[in-house]
């Protein structure tokens, strides 16, 4: 009783990752998307699109990676990708936001959680690499369909846009052959610049 | 390529379930809970409480179900528990709405997505009965947390919750345990009437 009692004091926790603004609009336009339902799309995507992966992967741990990814943010907010300074102490801040939340968790559990976000984060297995690429290309996606939105908003060049997510290729060529084609699209519509 | 195509296309139309409104507030209270979010929370509470279900399930089949539950509400809409009229053609809606978003797909994969989705519907094995009982329990929990909004502004009495949700306990007798407490603490409360 104890140990369900910790475990939904967790879960209600985590409630607050629904208010965690990212940067990238959802697809209508109509506001800023926030990190659960990203991590929604995104364990959608890898449903969806595990095939796409340059080598066999373990899909369950691959979708548990995805849905507790960005719990850190509840606690260190979310680092915009090409906030230089913000990137320089965000694993500082995360690796104490996760010490705290996992922390409520029974301890076994938390652990799980604490290796899972750990793997993800360093990106050096087959699932992590590939978790990486659909966190990557999603809002790559949604950028493209609100005519460039975050990309104009922050004067973000195709350079940039290319330099940080040419590591989709890491987890899967054809997802990052996609994901060039749309760059070079928005450059030509002109929602991206040069 | 064809298929990356439709996967993607896919995975864009499903953007729309951020927009779904459900008639629960997240847990601040600040706004209406939307059913991406919600599918998010619920594959998280499987993660975390899976091993309270009443049988051994496979848990990655109930995160799965979880994630896709809600989708045909892109077209069919969130319909109230308590809304008895709405219930009645409720199935008709959402198979339109499954065969039309499923079929999006790849064939093989949107049957896939298709039998998952009648599964959780049908209630019949371990695991629909378990990612059944957590789609009940978690509006209780923020219910419960944002005093009794939902039960209020719609005169729902502790009867009603208790009709709605005992069935919980087919998934899960502790939660369900877990569950009345809540509800006798909220007629305690005051914060749902009698």
């Amino acid at each position: 009783m104890e140990n369900l009692e910790n475990q939904i004091n967790f879960l209600i926790e985590i409630d607050k990752l629904k208010n965690i603004e990212r940067k990238t609009k959802i697809i209508s336009g109509s506001r800023l998307e926030n990190d659960a339902e990203h991590s929604w799309h995104l364990a959608m995507m890898a449903i969806i699109l595990h095939k796409q992966a340059n080598h066999e992967i373990d899909l369950f741990k691959v979708i548990k990676m995805l849905l507790v990814h960005d719990l850190v943010e509840i606690d260190a907010g979310d680092t915009f990708a090409y906030d230089t300074k913000g990137q320089v102490d965000k694993y500082n801040r995360e690796i104490l936001a996760a010490k705290r939340l996992f922390g409520l968790l029974p301890e076994e559990q938390g652990n799980e959680l604490m290796e899972l976000w750990i793997e993800f984060e360093n990106k050096e297995t087959n699932e992590a690499k590939f978790a990486s690429s659909l966190d990557r290309l999603q809002p790559l996606i949604h950028n493209y369909l609100n005519q460039g939105d975050t990309w104009r908003k922050y004067k973000i060049t195709s350079e940039q846009v290319i330099n940080r997510n040419s590591e989709i290729s890491k987890g899967s060529e054809s997802l990052w052959e996609y994901a060039k084609q749309i760059i070079n699209k928005s450059v030509d519509q002109g929602i991206l610049s040069k």
